[in-house]
């Protein structure tokens, strides 16, 4: 345990937590893009792209407070990779329900659904872990729970590629739901991300 | 801002820079590419594999003047990730042309064009700024560009998944056109992971 | 050259050891799946089911060890990276078993072989390497090495994706074996990932 001399820059933890609240209200939105009719998917759309937008506003603030701070709670270059990660889940999320909007897919199937659910979890581990970032040792069982969320979402993936590729629809239909598939895949592997760079943390405080 | 008692060893900063020249040529010899007639295929991207050799070259001298330094400019880590970030571009443009050939695909369409024109104003940025890596805190506007001129290539990316995806073409060169777009996505998303690299040491150096 | 003057911690490179050799029983499984008749092809992805669980018990282990050791014979972050990207290399090769018995693909044609031999040769020298990471720069002719395998599976790739994309096979059969194929892809590109945070720690080094 290193000694501290200095106050913690408190500021940053606030900033994590908003980060991880507005991917909250992001899955929020997936949530309700799923279950919607498909005549409201062009209205949501938009206020996925509102949510985005005010990630990459969260993300700029941190930069930004960054560049201003003498002393920070942890190594420079973590902060800046934490803000990065989290957005990162925003950006995929907010392609995901694009995509979908684009390609006028109209009502999903349900393993897309199972994936959202998934999601839906990661994001509320990840809004309880933030205000806990001041102690990261203590975020041991948050890595483990996202890292077991992540596999179960490869499964669900790797079943809706052998569904998609069954014959069942015709083949641009598939190659379109893939993309908006792959994107939430990828949005799951960025949960785990964000875990990796707190467990990171975690590991260099020790 | 952090003293500086040790001269900084100024060959870095040439040989990023030439890392640079030589994406620009790579981006120029794309740029004809895509403007030649089908029958020069064969022969740019042969030129290609000489400006993918030439980066080749340029990361290795970079890695070997590392392990002979004492002093460098900016964390030896980081050196060697910028490095890296810079090959990256010029492997996944070397990759969407060398795939183009490879598949006949003859004239690509609107959309790949729009992809390279984005992809040469990331090239003439990042030109711009390797010879300023000195002062890295002046390259704010730099990055904020890089990350403007990302955005817009994601959305040109997504249209064009769209039109590919539209029915018009047959499904197998949908599947070629797919795999040379999602090469030159790569692409612009390296030209962000460069930015990425040089915010990241301007964060440590602030 | 650093000084020394605390004692290195042996566990770790024993560790690595143990990550590189479940590396080799991976590949070796993957080796066996290719050439065994599609009847043997459930019993072998349950085999390597249990490679993979034995490669996240060994990651644990070393992420444990690292939370429990005050001296480290190299930085935190690199020991936490090297146990991510060598864990990296088992999740892909399973992927791609898992995707081939669940989209009963049968025999793999010759351009999977050909992925599988440049895997093998990769593992093997990441098996030699590990027990040498005492003195990671010796270890240049391994990285300079992998990345040539690389290059390699990179070409063995890129043809393969040609000769799927021909119109030699119905198109759900295309998408399938390329997500098998791009798995493999993956798993070289692991590969030379995990090189290159040895190399990180070369340079680091030196």
């Amino acid at each position: 345990m290193r000694l501290r001399l200095q106050p913690r820059n408190t500021k940053f933890f606030d900033m994590f937590t908003e980060a991880s609240t507005n991917i909250s209200a992001c899955v929020g939105v997936l949530g309700e893009y799923v279950a919607a009719p498909p005549e409201r998917h062009q209205e949501l759309a938009q206020r996925m792209h509102d949510v985005e937008h005010d990630a990459d506003q969260i993300t700029h603030t941190i930069f930004e407070e960054l560049n201003r701070s003498f002393i920070t709670p942890f190594d420079r270059e973590d902060i800046y990779r934490l803000a990065g990660r989290l957005d990162d889940v925003v950006d995929y999320i907010d392609a995901a329900v694009d995509l979908a909007t684009l390609y006028q897919l109209g009502d999903l199937p349900e393993g897309v659904h199972a994936q959202v659910r998934l999601l839906a979890q990661c994001a509320e581990l990840t809004v309880e872990a933030m205000p806990k970032l001041a102690k990261p040792g203590t975020l041991h069982d948050y890595w483990v729970q996202v890292n077991e969320l992540e596999n179960q979402a490869d499964q669900v993936y790797r079943r809706l590629l052998s569904w998609l590729f069954s014959g069942e629809l015709d083949t641009l239909t598939v190659l379109k739901l893939k993309e908006v598939v792959d994107q939430l895949e990828s949005a799951a592997d960025a949960f785990e991300h964000v875990a990796d760079v707190i467990h990171t943390i975690a590991v260099k405080e020790s």
